[in-house]
């Protein structure tokens, strides 16, 4: 029996509400004066918080592993990141708020750069502008429906980079990019990687013919450079394994997008992270288990910002009385993935993690800080143990054997 | 390979001796005053013996999972407690203190109340004396001896819970339950599981048929629901993997029989804590490896009385110095499951553990804590790795590999 097996077999139903609030990238590492965005943030509400909490450390993956948004949600809502890959053209198309059907295949599209013999010289085509690319991708949508008995559906995202869609029975996703990886060779031909997939590639095949004929006065971008072929993965839903309401509040599109890919239902909500704390409170009602996005704690981790990360998570604390006032039976504040701004992208750090629940030993700890949850009394677990973590304080798991 | 597999690659025989001191539902939960039945308990023996030991936290079968006492122990003993599950009947005969055989199959009896068209109307019959069920078990064990060519062997329990095994070749114990868990219906028919159990499932049918008429004027108690049809599970022996000769030393039937279960030789002993030590201290010479189980920590956790729990655990520490005049090589000190007072129940909270031997790296801790044990030099570790560490620091596993 698999660990979400055994979560499922013992879930029961009962009036706990559960908030799971997601500060993306959250975990950091100390810069010049030695403190971390958690260490140099005033936050009096997570000190207070903190105080009657008990803390840990989540390793989104494995030890050593630095994960993409996918895997680290994926093992935050309790799945094994993995066994439930999801593929880039899904997650790209989650990525722009596309709704998925289940036997719809998502591919990631870059518009290239060919020469006469159809040598691929830029594989960006020069980095085109945003609009340029809309524009390619309305001429496109324009001449390209459908194929065969397939819907094709053509998005533009930035830059290079656009997500085509195929939509239709029988699709199959097991395609080999096109995408060369390097300039000075062809386009690779459409390649089936499996016997159910050579329909689909014939479609694929098709659609990159027509669109080089769309193209072909266009310059730079006279191709497009196909990767990351695939579907929808089939796992199972959030809600059936854990016998909950999920409510998700995200203002990107990509974590709206891994909430609805396992379930949960999505609340629509504004672009602030203030008015992702009204909708929580507005929906408390509605739900069972909450998880709230906050991405810019990531966002300035990219950027190599310690002090905007320590701004947003300032931020965040100044909601948190709020959201306390509504008495969650069960509260988890994590991250999917640490984003260090000295790294200025994800890493493989364990995230800091609190919980607070009726039922927890206290760590007397006076701050939320990396180095507390280091020594913490959950320990450095694994992500996925936080949901049957935040379930069992919930008194949502039935005792297991007599 | 499996964890066990390794370890029974490796483990060797020495002289050492080792003692493993469970203390049933140890780990426990703040009250009002802020302090668990271990802060509470005044401890000396504890206290001292805490500063050269190395304290750590077993998670006994996964975060969040409450165990039962069968996955508990069997976790504790260094079996997967998923993998190695005991049935309900096999756990209820071990509990009255009943050997079972390897092919016997065990149920679990409520004496129930039906109506004239069958219905059940009371799945406990009034909860009935245990006096009445002694007379009930003891006319239905005078009337039903035998079942085709199977023994039948009916054991009172207590109020309206007994316990029948079906004992001959062939049983087979996948049979499903004829308990419907709910009034206002007929029991259930007696239902095979799969092929090999349909001619055990004839035989529990004629023992439902037979019951009823022993019963049919018996008043309210007169019907039967089973459930938990169960055998032994095929499970390695302790003393095999291990390398050892190991004695159980337990007041209480349960843990004799879990004891059993996994081949330990179980050594009769009185029914106090001080009968356990001596038990101990008499046999000392006999064996390796020795359980010792203190049941009433969690009783008085069960019972929600932390001042019963504390006063448990200060009766042990009273006994700690003759168990340390004995000079084990490698002493444990730890739990099957939490049971926290506050919540009266098994609990899934990580169960303290602290570890004596001459090769360790003290942790300085002054007294043996949740709380310390959270930040303890051994970790939060899963229960089954108890084994092998103990078995390490007894000098008993040889070098893997070259």
């Amino acid at each position: 029996m698999t660990r979400q097996g055994l979560v499922k077999q013992l879930a029961i139903e009962n009036n706990t509400k559960m908030v799971l609030l997601v500060m993306d990238g959250l975990g950091d590492l100390p810069g010049k004066d030695g403190k971390t965005a958690l260490e140099k943030a005033h936050t009096p509400n997570f000190d207070r918080l903190t105080q009657s909490s008990v803390l840990g450390m989540t390793v989104p993956v494995a030890i050593g592993i630095t994960p993409g948004s996918g895997p680290g949600h994926l093992g935050l809502f309790g799945y094994d990141p993995i066994k439930n890959l999801i593929g880039r053209g899904v997650l790209e198309a989650l990525g722009i708020d596309m709704e998925l059907g289940s036997s719809d295949v998502a591919a990631r599209g870059n518009f290239a750069a060919m020469d006469d013999n159809g040598i691929i010289v830029d594989r960006r085509a020069g980095r085109l502008s945003t609009e340029e690319n809309q524009k390619l991708c309305a001429m496109m949508s324009d001449r390209i429906k459908k194929i065969g008995n397939a819907e094709v559906i053509i998005r533009s995202v930035k830059e290079h980079r656009f997500v085509v869609v195929f939509r239709g029975e029988g699709l199959c996703g097991d395609i080999a990019d096109t995408d060369p990886q390097k300039t000075g060779v062809k386009a690779l031909n459409v390649q089936p990687l499996k016997q159910d997939a050579a329909g689909t590639a014939k479609l694929v095949d098709e659609f990159v013919k027509q669109t080089n004929e769309i193209l072909k006065r266009s310059r730079p971008a006279n191709t497009v450079l196909l990767r990351g072929f695939a579907q929808y993965p089939d796992i199972p839903k959030f809600g059936e394994i854990n016998k909950v309401r999920a409510a998700a509040i995200a203002n990107y599109p990509m974590y709206r997008g891994l909430a609805r890919l396992v379930g949960m239902e999505v609340v629509p909500t504004g672009d602030t992270i203030e008015s992702e704390f009204e909708t929580l409170l507005e929906n408390w009602d509605k739900y069972d288990f909450f998880y709230l996005h906050i991405k810019k704690t990531d966002s300035y981790g990219e950027d190599g910002n310690r002090d905007g990360k320590a701004h947003i998570i300032e931020e965040v604390d100044g909601r948190l009385p709020e959201l306390l006032e509504l008495k969650p039976d069960v509260l988890v504040v994590g991250s999917d993935h640490s984003t260090p701004a000295p790294l200025k992208g994800h890493s493989w750090h364990p995230s800091p993690l609190l919980l607070l629940s009726k039922y927890i030993v206290s760590d007397n700890s006076k701050r939320f800080t990396e180095r507390n949850c280091a020594s913490g009394g959950l320990g450095i677990m694994s992500a996925k143990d936080v949901i049957p973590l935040m379930l069992a304080n919930a008194l949502r798991l039935k005792k297991f054997g007599a």
